[in-house]
């Protein structure tokens, strides 16, 4: 059995990287050396991307180039658009994205160069085109027309212009941004890890990218913020937040929001979050923010009176309001967390690959603690088919016999 | 900086697991509890998929629903064959089975639910689709028309039916099925481990599986046997070959095909394979296997003498003149191996999401060392782009500006 230390891997270093840092006791998260605060309050979507896949603070040309190279990136080729057609309009946001990166190799004419550079082009691919992706398959699922991308303005801006087909409010444009610079990057989260893991097979960015869609899809990991959502449309009424969040807690169940692996304090993107849905929230005169704040006192307040424990708020519990009150489907939040973590995810598969300094990564294929049947170093008696009873199996499970 | 044991997490065990057991020293492949050569002399594919999904050898009436199940699962819905048609020809075949399997959960029908007998549905789907896409994929690349698949025959004969068109030799189907129970299962390789990882998140099945599809397409990984028909085909002649291996190792260079991570002595799947590309290579006549073979022994031969090494042929080695000798085009070997190895994927992806005993499995979400930037817990000064300077960063990197 294994060492219970090893579960998850949470206790386990399996890399160096240069990226990102989390200081989970005093509430700080640094990327590539900047304070997020600072980010946020100074920088934008394009040059904290900048950032994280070139590890410097771009200047105004550098910014400018890069910029340009993500705007021209934008546009999809059309046998993409008309595979996204040709699918059920039931289809699921986040499948619907893996499977088109899986075909954005196919328009890479240069597949074969492993090179940091042909990595940092597709990483300018990966990041100009997954926001066209969202709002083409957004459109498509809802009869509407796919518009074509912007030839100018911000990633932000864009991406809520391609979505809606007309132009967001400048304050929109603001705080999308910030959300996106907030959700850009967090070290060896699960769909890092799955990109980087991939990645270490000297895979391709666009199939380590594909992997990490996936495991962003799942409802621990990306899914976790449209859970709050659902949890806030139920309780649907301020006044009826702290009996709710009170039953559920009482009968032992978790606050979706609340809590975090990493940190042990305020995640520092939630208090960002908390000011920007209160800002959308007064100026939409939308109810969501209030409740929003309610879940989070309530909680606190429970586990702090019964279980003697501290708990704060993580990103996803105000990301959830936030994009609501943006009229942003439900199913979408998701996909734009994978709009932001395409600067993170793809400057950690550029790491995983390039790094310069020993130890350098290798191919991850960890051990296991063989648990099953066990006959001996020689294995179980093999019994022929003819001669086997197995009346003990249940049969329900494989299938149609009853 | 990590504990140099950590990389590539190569001595941690990172789960229980009952599905898969190696003993490298002693050359011992077990599934399930049953040695891999048990399997191969007197079980079929189906066989070995039954039993590492459910965890026991079925009785016939469990092996007739199950491979009727499979059968069923063979067809693809036709907008999947309509996007395949849509793809440029160039496009690799990994590529394309990641990207058609993002698109199955578009046509399971009840994706809300997570049971355990869900996912054994999902993993026959699986199963029995993924041939289908590489051979349809294989045709449409070839102009050719895609074959509806057989409603009967084993999943060997139906695979080498729907690619070439006609009906393979008896002889063609034991081979080949031979080697999908071979390929079916290893434990917590990288592919294995980046399925287990997605799921961890509770991302779906095939989700993960798609992210396994791309951890193998690497070279370090489901590639390799590629590499080695192609150092076969350079070799070109058996009395070739012992220069050509000499040459390549005087020069530091290393063998593909030859020695394991896991394995300290031969890898009893290179056994079989070995006897099986032997048989195949005589029936037809070609040098393959001859040249293989001198591959092996003056590869040994030169470590031995020159490094006091042992070394021994892996998997990849034989399995790669075999597929030649069967006609399969070059870049389909590493599609053939996901084939086999979507059983043992489905399984471990089960395993992952319903291990019954604790310790159970939990969110991979690993540490990682911060070895970057460093200007003091609050991190570096932020300077405004208008006072950046900059000038020691290379600007080659950062695209067009020279």
């Amino acid at each position: 059995m294994i060492d219970a230390r090893n579960i998850g891997l949470r206790n386990i270093e399996v890399a160096d990287t240069k990226i990102c840092s989390i200081d989970g006791e005093n509430g700080k998260l640094i990327y590539r050396g900047y304070d997020i605060l600072d980010l946020v309050n100074h920088s934008t979507f394009e040059e904290t991307a900048y950032l994280l896949i070139f590890g410097e603070l771009p200047n105004s040309e550098q910014l400018f180039d890069f910029t340009e190279r993500m705007t021209e990136a934008r546009s999809l080729p059309s046998p993409i658009l008309r595979n996204l057609a040709n699918r059920p309009k039931r289809a699921e946001p986040m499948d619907v994205i893996q499977s088109a990166i899986s075909e954005l190799p196919d328009y890479d004419l240069n597949m074969r160069e492993d090179t940091k550079s042909a990595n940092i082009r597709r990483a300018i691919t990966l990041i100009g085109k997954i926001p066209s992706i969202v709002a083409a398959w957004d459109r498509v699922r809802h009869s509407q027309d796919v518009i074509e991308p912007l030839d100018k303005g911000s990633h932000a801006e864009n991406f809520l212009y391609l979505l809606r087909g007309e132009h967001p409010t400048k304050e929109e444009t603001k705080v999308f941004d910030v959300s996106l610079i907030l959700h850009a990057e967090h070290s060896f989260n699960a769909s890092t890890f799955a990109a980087r893991e991939i990645a270490s097979t000297r895979a391709h960015m666009y199939a380590s990218i594909a992997g990490a869609v996936g495991a962003l899809s799942g409802e621990l990991h990306g899914g976790a913020n449209v859970q709050v959502m659902k949890m806030l449309l139920e309780i649907a009424e301020p006044e009826r937040a702290k009996d709710w969040i009170r039953n559920k807690l009482s009968q032992g169940g978790r606050i979706m929001g609340m809590g975090h692996a990493v940190y042990r304090t305020t995640d520092p993107r939630a208090e960002v979050l908390r000011t920007l849905s209160h800002i959308i929230s007064k100026e939409r005169n939308t109810k969501w923010f209030e409740i929003t704040e309610q879940v989070e006192k309530t909680t606190q307040d429970f586990m702090a009176k019964n279980k003697g424990q501290s708990i704060y708020a993580n990103v996803d519990l105000y990301s959830a309001s936030l994009y609501y009150s943006l009229n942003i489907p439900l199913d979408l939040n998701t996909p734009i967390f994978s709009i932001a973590r395409a600067s993170g995810w793809t400057a950690h598969v550029i790491e995983e690959k390039f790094a310069e300094a020993a130890p350098k990564p290798a191919l991850y294929r960890p051990k296991a603690s063989y648990v099953g049947k066990y006959c001996g170093p020689m294995g179980c008696e093999y019994i022929p088919i003819t001669s086997r009873l197995n009346e003990d199996l249940s049969s329900s499970e494989s299938g149609k016999q009853t």
